[in-house]
């Protein structure tokens, strides 16, 4: 990322991306940091596209002798040892960009920063990284003017970065709500059509489309780091991902489908950021989706981010989000870029504290021995926050010492709502903590 | 856009972009050539937003003392001369980006060419423009290093052209599809909600979403010039905007929209494009929408483009492709854009010729006075050119001098479509030619 400070030398004045060149003309070499699905699709698409100005010259991975492939031409280094790639001289054969596709903090963070230090820009699917350290490494980068791109970060193949920065970057973006990630929305649409949520897990499983240990995607982990990357780009507004409240998907059971359907919803894991009343609220985790909200047409994997400019309105992206192939033409993207001389937009951020407190309609699940006044004390309770109710959902035919029932409440101050639901959980009666969502607005 | 052939250099050893500045730093100055809808908001977003880098320095318009605003600080020049502010050297206090948004071939190609040939880059919203002279303009631009943007030409404040090149360009798009103009897309959507056509036009003019005489939008004219210009962009190939086949919605009526609906779609103006079996197809029109694609879910003005690649699957963009605002956004993040010295991303396209020849599933509605025999006349004909017949559906209640039904036919090549029809239209039964529309697969 460039970035500029203070004023700009006019364009039309300062044409040096259109000077001849001066030196060696040649592609720029790429070296592929992992070769596990989003690699070897970067690869191929590389050796099948051949876009111009970039080479694929090297492959790091562990293990090479299980991952060599025969369609990659023998020009190609197969390497194990990562720092001989860093820091091999791109004047001798060494690479121009690193594109790491490790994931995680930790090597890859030090590979990035030590391609930097060697004069290699990076293109990163990695969204934890970014997340996390970003504006440290694009910092780095800038310092030595080189690049780091990431549109592979957010919704893989969807390009929500690129639109943000170069198609976006004329509006004051206040909010952004997104379905970020396609293993909760395999999941959740699933069930939306019956099954419950373990069996629904499973099958995901089965598919390769949830990790054995789930937790990174149903706890909500991978969406918040996401939604921080977005909240950057989008709101202008730097937060830590781990500020971000977020909510598991494993509690919501077929029930919450069926009273969601009575009040026109479905459910979904929704990242959501906005400022509101000059505060930045974020939050994950599963929420009320109106069934004419774009949102409710997610299928599958597929990944969703609406964007609501202060001047533009509403603006809706969405495919796959994730897969070897959508991610690696995100990746191949920014590549092309790097070759074209092209740079990101500089979209200045400000350091922001997350709010907790939100003033949402929201959805209460209450599982309970039936009894009766149970009702009566969880109205009263909700009623002495100053919390009104909205709705009573009851559906005949459950089991009357496991009674599944939903109260729906107008929006209300988060901190109001979890007082209230505090003393709830403290009645005899209640078999289960309740479970509250958000409610989203048409 | 930058012209680049053959080898590039390595941006890691070209960092021209980053090269600290060498000529005087200030803003970039900006005229906006005509103060409009859209010509307001950029100035309205520039004064608000006063993004990096961006001064807004002259307006032009005929009539300046019926435009001028109390809003626009005094440091503007209002004119009525364009070729002095087109010829004012940017080092005498001219501009340096022409922002052009009188729309139509003349005289907006004039300024525009007059713009770069006095070293001055142009940001456009004008489709025409682009769709009938971009490719000569676009050469004119990059002979001397200067820049022209569009991305407001097509679906307005929708990034659909930066998302196709700067997070597509490494895919191989291989369709497109959408709904490119505001003012179909209101009256059809309205008509699905009941309504007839000329009550609808009507409703649409007295909003300001059709012009009075709305021939440009309805007869597709507007849209294929869109289509062209995504044409080239995500399909790679450059084709006339006159070489696409355009069918007007005048003839879509009420009876289509229930018809439709027993076929579980919905009708939209569609323009599409695509390779198949290496042959350019491209056409603008009044289609069939099944109501799980999500081009059924626009309503009113909206846009939507949806995009196929061979490696990313499908992508959505939607949003508002009109209007001031939505459009000004557009304009002003290309603006950025420049100010940032990030250029667009080359996307090369070659010469193609549209191919006529379709093969997809029709929806064709007769208007007959009953009498027997009709349905043999029509399916022989249908049968003469070997054309499958798929549902007839006809709805009780109409008078039998005046009676709509409706086949519709498995896919078939457009040739002999037309030929079965030139037939059953000189039926004496046929009260008026018969209509028909693509059926897209979902």
């Amino acid at each position: 990322m460039k970035q500029i400070k203070g004023n700009f030398v006019p364009q039309a004045l300062n044409n040096t991306s259109s000077l001849p060149a001066v030196s060696a003309s040649r592609p720029l070499r790429v070296a592929l940091f992992g070769f596990g699905t989003v690699g070897s699709s970067v690869a191929r698409i590389l050796l099948e596209s051949h876009p111009a100005g970039l080479e694929l010259s090297h492959i790091f991975n562990r293990n090479v002798a299980r991952k060599r492939v025969d369609w990659v031409p023998d020009s190609v280094v197969w390497t194990e040892n990562a720092e001989d790639v860093l820091q091999a001289s791109s004047s001798n054969g060494g690479p121009d960009v690193i594109v790491e596709l490790a994931g995680g903090l930790d090597p890859a963070g030090n590979w990035v920063r030590t391609a930097l230090a060697n004069g290699k820009s990076v293109v990163t699917a990695n969204k934890k990284l970014i997340a996390y350290h970003g504006l440290e490494l694009e910092a780095q980068a800038a310092a030595q003017g080189l690049h780091l791109l990431y549109g592979a970060a957010v919704a893989g193949g969807i390009p929500v970065i690129p639109g943000l920065e170069h198609g976006l970057a004329g509006d004051r973006v206040d909010r952004v709500e997104g379905i970020l990630n396609g293993t909760c929305n395999f999941i959740l649409s699933k069930m939306q059509e019956g099954g419950d949520y373990a069996e629904t897990l499973a099958e995901a499983q089965q598919l390769g489309y949830a990790e054995a240990d789930p937790t990174e995607d149903v706890a909500g982990y991978d969406a918040r780091a996401k939604l921080s990357i977005l909240t950057r780009l989008a709101l202008r507004a730097q937060i830590h991902p781990e500020e971000i409240p977020t909510r598991s998907i494993t509690d919501v059971s077929a029930i919450d489908f069926s009273y969601a359907r009575d009040l026109n919803c479905t459910v979904r894991q929704i990242a959501r950021a906005g400022r509101i009343d000059g505060e930045l609220a974020a939050v994950v985790g599963p929420m009320l989706v109106p069934l004419s909200s774009p949102l409710a047409w997610s299928r599958g994997t597929e990944n969703m981010v609406v964007t609501t400019g202060h001047y533009g309105g509403d603006v809706v992206f969405s495919g796959h989000g994730a897969g070897g192939h959508p991610t690696a033409v995100a990746v191949v993207s920014d590549l092309v870029g790097l070759a074209q001389g092209s740079c990101r937009i500089a979209l200045p951020s400000t350091p922001a504290k997350v709010s907790t407190e939100l003033e949402v309609p929201h959805y209460i699940r209450f599982t309970v021995s039936d009894r009766p006044g149970i009702v009566a004390a969880i109205a009263g309770a909700l009623a002495r926050e100053n919390i009104n109710l909205n709705a009573i959902l009851q559906r005949p035919g459950f089991p009357l010492d496991r009674l599944p029932f939903v109260i729906t409440v107008e929006p209300c101050r988060t901190s109001a709502l979890q007082r209230a639901l505090k003393e709830i959980a403290r009645l005899p009666a209640l078999l289960e903590p309740p479970l509250d969502m958000q409610i989203l607005e048409k």
